[in-house]
């Protein structure tokens, strides 16, 4: 009888490379992140400026950090208002007004356009697969323009995820160059993100300076917790018994860029350094997929080498059907940023411009995003 | 400069099937499981026995029931003493005999023969990929003899881990012939482990029978809330708190098997259905994984529709370099157990042995692992 | 030498009822909480009419719930701008026309009062204790006017904290009149909340019904997991390896009410009755205070049996020094509610004022706190 | 009606300091704690030298530390067999000989008597209180001797829990005294076990010498992140997304003693300093509970500046109505022990017995308990 059952040929199946759960057209959402000095009115004043040019605003939440006075505020709102180019460049006009009048540094998202990452990952894997996967679920909202490793180990991965591979071997002869090869690449590809996923190169202050804000890394401890090489050989020797890890942005102090996201879980005694590296790499994904997901969502506002993150609702991602793709999206206009200089680094973020001249001298303004 | 980097060609990568951080030449390890009425002596009568035969006690954990005066013993051994067939053929004979006089039932596991799962998929493949990553790292101590799958989706998953794919849909009609042919695979193969990676088919009493305590599956509840069908809405209708996600052995009442392993994580008022499910996946993969490396560590014993899950250390594991493999290993001896009846379903785990005649009627046995 | 150290005589030192930690003058703070059907620029006028009485919003949070098209908004300003009694009675009734004008309805509270708590026990003193002792170390804003008990273990811990005691017995035969009396005593007393702190007793639905949403329950298990009796004896025998505890608002149907916390332990299989039950005491400590808390801050919203629960900072909570207490607080006006109606219950939280005729009849209003 | 009621006159009740939920006679048992070089028979060889005195294992468990190849063995016995001072005299020469010979060291507890703990306390009652009340729920198998104070603060928690109080003040000039009355206190009255709940004073390196492993600590932070004064500023300035606290044992190193328990909280952007002091409360209580329960219950070996932690069950232990207290229990037979020298610190754990010749030279003999 068991035999009766016709084994079927295995029907081709290509590998997904877009999300595996996109269904539908879904609502275009931007998002204005906003951070000034707290003073009385400043929250309505900014939907007020929306509200003028016709944008309806979703959804905002803010936060007001005592301490330095600074308020965070975060607006998602319908895209279907700011259809062409002109209504953007009149919208972000008013706003760099406002930015100078008030001092409020602000940066702008137009989700028509996704975000595109770039994974630099070395002989671990846990972390890549970790990352194609959600993206594969629609989980990140962005495109992955590129894997980069230092090893040739991760070529049939991305050639599984369809994504482009570049092989990148590194010497101490070859360090500069290789780097070099590197920013080429993510800036020749329009790279918005540069994820490491367990890379384990160290880069140079140059590289990190190039990409403020932009680069995420996970460090496998509970910083600050071992910092350095080997942290769990560190977290063994020190007999904890929990062990955790950390994603954050990559600045020119090692370890020490703001944290995005800590996760930590218990061990104990009979649990080798095998032991901690297994459950550890449970810890490094979460923490990582975290960051690169809320990076994606703009929720993360680095500030003074900490981060808000904004909680709200996740308006038309991935997982939801957020459009992206299509025509007519917003691509830079990278020369009329900031008062314009066109010295500025071409990989800087399109959508984030500063109010570049803070009028009120009195206020060290802390930097939103990029400095 | 950046020109001066030669973007190398990428060598041919081959996916790996076996794991990739085994290194070396393993300890062999055996592993005896013994479940027994608690008396006085019966710790050390066990590892007497081992003595006697020459067997080295590497590591032995053992849990006394209370309510049920019932002994639960775990005892890891050097395999190096037990090379011989007929050494392993005398020391069972001796357990079998022990078995008669003390009600004890047990089961033994030689650790040169890896054990052979196979993994039945529907459409979600984040737990298929989970395990099939975990078992790359070394993770998890087995072979994956094949995936079945009642869509074709998952054929360049498992090209791409260079696992056997078959494709069986299920339509009404097809239903029976469908588990038929499942069966029939899973026997030919020697499979001892069948691994429900949501598989949304809910399998027939008989099967179930067929493979008792020998079929895990990850349900996306924290049983005993939410049984049935769509438990993440049920639960963001209830507007719990805390989702969660349970793994268990899977007998005849759906969702009512013994629980391997629970994991709960925060919701809130802002999760919508789909947040939740992606919440859940993560916990999802964790209670499967823990659950299907407990088992193929030997570290699970059903009882009273509950489990023992010993802890203890992680012996000539996969990460560690456990051995397996190499010639000469036991292969089965089917015949020869349990007082041999030829009657035995075929897939019986082959290392199991139980106790067949009880001899003190008072004591009503529990079983072991099988029945 | 040692001998050389005088041991001090014990100065007299009283049992503290007011917040240890409370210190200097705190800002005045007011919450208002209100509920609509979700409709565009609603978010704005309810700012806008705090606005024109010249109230500074401190911070604004809002969750805008998708499925039912609802507005949830929580405003917290500050009241030194609204010092007279008038006022306040001119702002509230600005809202109330807001109110009626569209289907909106609102919960208002001014800070410079503290809310009253009776808290209620048999004979399990642990979530007691730790009500106590939060509120002892500033954690909870509110004064504890009562404690009640069938039993009259908890006297000396009264004594202790400073707090009023009533032991009133339980029967079948007196059932009906304690509950009466405890009415009575929490009526009388200007009870804002009723904390059911492991109390064993069954409230009637009158009672019930009486206190809308300001009865705080802690039930013993993960709900909707182990609804009933001995639910730690229940998880026990389904062998979960996880053990949990809720905290709801009471509602006529036992353990159905809206959840306001969760939380969850590991267990294993050694652990007997006995060890869920304490690990399950911290769960309970844990999720009831919580609940506590955050009722305390108007944070909560009950809605369509679930809740929305408002993170946002906490503005001159107890640990800060908030102030409450003082002359000239804003004492019920309770005859000025609501239209007017004399009838309404005296318990009925006094600043919570419902707009009563809601125009749009196409809208099936949800309540908001007192229905 | 509810005037039929008659509230009770409350009856007068005591405050109780034995457990509440003690009930019934309890088995005794006794423990015994093994450190030793691995190898081969070594555990059996332990349970053959109690089988040999007529003494029953109930429960055994050891963990074999492959780096150090050090066992570690946990027994569990019946006392019932050790009725006679003379049969536990007996047991232990044979355990001395057994030392000897294997270069074993070796630690007793008979549990027919309770240990004694001292509680140091500076301002802050949260761990104060928790531990009261948990060894009023009976979750600690302990008497508490006394508690000791640099502050009048706690002298009515102390009166309302029946604990003598001792208030010590510090002053720059008063140090040294202060330290050395709390000696005379704590060794006078047989304290086995010295616990800081929250004592902000640093012990003298002769002070913590005196005890060692026998002064628990609780610190508020996760070790070894923001070692030092004031760890939940520092966390907040680092901008952390989670926080901790750890017990340890106390050593001459400040903060560096080996960690027993660890516990971590998340926390976010919005989380002010007194909000991680709130978060990290519950923290430190669950961290100090626990390691002053496992402690009581011998299930903590200290070695190489880490703890192993024995899991087992908690047999007769408090909350299920451990004997303890009752006639003829051995007190301490100091000056029998240990081959006799009576230069040994009086403090010294009475049932703590050191193999004091180590044989075999080649074996630097780690030290188990006492060094």
């Amino acid at each position: 009888m068991s035999g009766a059952y016709p084994v079927r040929a295995i029907p081709p199946v290509v590998s997904r490379t877009r999300s595996a759960t996109m269904s539908g057209v879904a609502p275009r959402v931007g998002t204005l992140v906003v951070q000034a000095p707290h003073e009385k009115g400043i929250v309505s004043t900014v939907q007020q400026v929306l509200a003028r040019h016709g944008v309806t605003v979703l959804d905002s939440a803010h936060y007001s950090d005592a301490p330095s006075r600074t308020l965070f505020q975060r607006l998602q709102f319908d895209l279907s208002g700011l259809a062409g180019l002109s209504d953007r460049v009149t919208l972000e006009r008013s706003l760099r007004e406002l930015g100078e009048r008030c001092a409020l540094q602000w940066r702008m998202w137009y989700g028509d356009r996704k975000r595109r990452i770039a994974i630099l990952v070395s002989k671990q894997e846990h972390c890549l697969y970790d990352l194609l996967i959600r993206h594969r679920a629609g989980e990140l909202d962005c495109e992955i323009a590129m894997l980069i490793s230092n090893h040739p180990d991760a070529a049939p991965i991305a050639r599984h995820f369809g994504v482009p591979f570049h092989y990148l071997p590194v010497t101490v002869e070859l360090r500069a160059s290789q780097e070099a090869a590197v920013r080429e690449l993510i800036d020749r590809a329009g790279v918005d993100l540069v994820v490491l996923a367990r890379y384990m190169q160290i880069l140079s202050p140059a590289f990190v300076a190039a990409y403020p804000h932009r680069i995420i890394n996970v460090h496998h401890s509970f910083l600050p917790a071992f910092i350095g090489a080997n942290p769990y050989r560190q977290a063994h020797e020190r007999g904890v018994k929990m062990i955790g890890a950390t994603s954050h942005y990559v600045t020119a102090e090692l370890d020490q860029g703001p944290i995005i996201e800590q996760a930590t879980v218990r061990c104990e005694h009979r649990d080798a350094v095998d032991d901690l590296v297994r459950k550890g790499r449970e810890l490094e994904k979460h923490v990582l997929a975290a960051a690169v997901r809320w990076h994606l969502e703009d929720r993360v506002v680095a500030y003074d080498n900490k981060t808000v993150v904004f909680a709200g609702p996740r308006r038309g991602a991935g997982g939801r059907g957020r459009g992206g793709g299509g025509g007519g999206h917003l691509r830079c206009r990278r020369g009329s940023q900031g008062g314009g200089g066109g010295q500025r680094n071409p990989f800087d973020d399109s959508s984030v411009l500063i109010a570049a001249r803070v009028v009120r001298k009195s206020h060290v303004a802390p930097t939103l995003g990029v400095s």
